[in-house]
């Protein structure tokens, strides 16, 4: 089934303990929708770039199957720009630079050929631009996926609560699940959050993997332990990517396809982290895919007697 | 198959936000050993306490089936006590008072009845008097598993290191684990201290589960989401206690059989952290076991097609 995906396409700079990089493609859209790629073949995207955004990038998009209808390229302008510096526990990050750029006045339009999209992902942005396209589709998709931070619970909260009103599925980090709740407990947090709108909560816990809540359930799913990560950006979107992208495919929405869907979004971050950028990701195989699934059920299950 | 035991049994006085108690029954021996005996007979108890200690107290282990011939009642003298007050995160806190008493000079007797023990819990002590117990047995013991803390990492290293050379099965946290290694690398930590003696590594990750590293393999057991964490102490001994009871009854050892040996853990520990002190854990019934085992299956269960 389509799947239409919004965020941000932009250059990121990355400083971790394992080296730097230049100016390399990032961007919410960019990661969640090559990881979704990888599941759903009619990947659309909505997001704004400069003219100095490279043709190269937009053909990987082609390359996979990706929309790119969508993307609006804004002559004489430049795209969004962050520059940031991991901390040697990969957890914490110093942005160094913010270059909003064609961002700040991110008008999201929506092609008519989109306008059937069965499944919606909002990947991290304005909860206003969020918000907008929703609004902007005729028929509400079949699944609406949110992705946000901390950052808009700081100075956008009354429209982040506007919006996930609207949504079924909201991930968020720990902190950021405790933080919108006011609640220690993530399973408190979650009840307050799901109270909000929402009828599913994804929990994102980096290294400790994810917590699903919804229908009265709770689903734990492991992260893949790694030797190295080398670049943790772009691991969230491509979680949801992954995820959203699951759930397009099998086309049911359910808790049971959820979980798998988790899995699959855990098992793409995982790849999504070897590398800088968006390299690892944009040339798994599927046999790459298979084989990680498989490690994911390894590391997770046990039988009961 | 009979285990024996040994680790503190003590007088604990605990603040939580929930509230807080007067001198109760604690020790990681009375955590370990409450846990172990829902699913081994035969538990064999190697601890010293003052004769302050109440025989109720001991009438209690009895009721469980715990052996207390190696339980050493010092006369004139007064049981160890540890107070201390939890922040509101649950996983933080400060130590208030810490009265070794008759812990100071504490020689562990193994009763000759105890030298035919097949499993060995070498519960949270100073790793000079773990390792005696060791050296005192005449038959190696078919599975040694340690508890530790970063406590003694700190103060007595090297009898640390000496100690867990000698052990199958080594128990301590997340930060523990980084500790001891000095890589932030789970993965990489854990080859580190599995190149130091032990064949399998447990990192207890609190509200995040726990890792099993051992064989080359990798197991993530998820921790169950509570809504309230009443009191943590002493959830680290029952989760060992409750590892190596399960092991002791199944007999075998294997990564299988440990990976369930975990959730069995896993699950007396949630239990645990329900009430304060070992309330909890004295009037458990098959029943409520068998059904939150049940609870961490379909918390964890998935199926890749």
């Amino acid at each position: 089934m389509s799947l239409l995906v919004i965020g941000s396409v932009a250059f990121d700079a990355i400083e971790t303990p394992f080296g730097k990089t230049d100016k390399i493609v990032g961007g919410a859209a960019t990661y969640a929708s090559l990881a979704a790629s990888y599941f759903c073949d009619q990947v659309k995207i909505v997001a704004v770039v400069g003219d100095d955004f490279p043709q190269s990038e937009i053909n990987d998009f082609h390359n996979h199957h990706i929309d790119t209808k969508g993307l609006q390229i804004k002559k004489g302008e430049k795209s969004f720009f962050w520059s940031g510096r991991y901390h040697n526990d990969m957890n914490s990050r110093d942005t160094l630079i913010t270059e909003l750029n064609v961002l700040g006045d991110f008008d999201p339009i929506i092609p008519d050929s989109y306008q059937d999209s069965e499944f919606l992902m909002l990947g991290n942005l304005t909860p206003q631009v969020q918000q907008t396209v929703i609004k902007r589709l005729n028929k509400r998709p079949k699944l609406i996926v949110m992705d946000t931070m901390n950052f808009w619970m700081d100075i956008a909260l009354n429209d982040l609560l506007e919006t996930i009103k609207l949504i079924d599925v909201l991930t968020i980090n720990d902190a950021e699940a405790r933080q919108l709740s006011g609640e220690y407990s993530l399973v408190k947090a979650a009840n307050k959050i799901l109270a909000m709108g929402p009828k599913y909560l994804i929990i994102k816990k980096g290294e400790h993997g994810a917590l699903l809540f919804g229908e009265g359930k709770i689903f734990s799913a492991p992260a893949l332990p790694l030797e190295d990560v080398f670049d943790p950006t772009g691991a969230g979107d491509t979680f949801a990517g992954g995820f959203i992208g699951y759930m397009a495919k099998v086309g049911t929405v359910n808790f049971t396809n959820m979980k798998n869907a988790i899995i699959y979004g855990s098992a793409l971050a995982s790849f999504c982290v070897e590398k800088f950028g968006t390299e690892k990701l944009k040339n798994l195989t599927e046999q790459e895919i298979a084989s990680r699934l498989q490690q994911f059920v390894s590391l997770s299950k046990f039988e009961i007697i």
